[in-house]
């Protein structure tokens, strides 16, 4: 009966990319945990970089300086 | 002071469907806890059918098996 | 497929308020939105009165104030 | 090592107020708790007023009433 | 970026298998998203099994039908 | 309205301490949003450090090597 919620920035994450996050977060649990799949909930958001902040700056911010 | 967050995935949820889940929780709240509606909160999140995985699969997928 | 995130403070919630949140709250999901609740989760924090903050101040000092 | 989640109706918050949401979250932290700012992460996310209830209401419903 | 919050009932959740769920929650960000692991935060709620309800019922419940 | 929520790891923060994080995201939100403090919500999580990671080591075993 897991919970996972999986928070990232939304920057053209697939729909094969999260797919490939929703599988490998049920496996963790099924081989760590020996849980259940069937009930086994994956939840992704995917967060805008101005809403998303590290060492004082926005993640969008961040990116500008980096490119 | 409750706080209430509802998860749901984003199929159409209509504004009525969101005041009904809003009176719902909130009233659930004051008749078990006795608690005061006016600092009772309820969220509700709306999540894409691709972001949302169950038994290994994303419900987008799901969704279109049992089409 | 719903989840619910329920908060309260810790104040002497008994096991049979905490089914009854459960029972209610999956109740409102199959009557406003027809989801099933055999993949309904209603998962309950009770949240310390020093860890609750309203209105600038601990949920604690608000308790003894009344008091 | 904090992480600061915060919830707030989307109502036209700027990328200029979301910068200052995460520079004094992030300060919070260093002033209070003497944490590191290059591992502090705030997440702002926007509610939709029709998706968050107080006193029984959407908050939609409550701005109607006050205009 | 990342950052990963698992929830699960708390039935005896070993310090070896919280460490086996962070490494491999935190290496699934890094092969399928390319992330960087020294700014990937994986955080575990233990979650009391009266306060987790599924089809209606505490899990503590469940729990006690099975045996 | 906003909700606050604070996630830190259980490292000895005293009430002092938390009084101080509600009373400053409090403020914040007043200041840069011009929210009202009577519906701002703000809620501390501390988090064992077993069952936080980041960069693929749990926070527990972080704090051992630095001893």
């Amino acid at each position: 009966m897991p919970y996972i919620n999986i928070k990232v920035t939304d920057e053209n994450v697939t729909k094969e990319q999260k797919r490939a996050l929703i599988r490998g977060a049920t496996e963790l649990m099924v081989k760590v945990l020996n849980k259940e799949p069937s009930t086994t909930f994956v939840l992704i958001d995917e967060v805008n970089t101005d809403n998303w902040g590290i060492g004082y700056e926005q993640v969008s911010e961040i990116r500008n300086i980096i490119k």
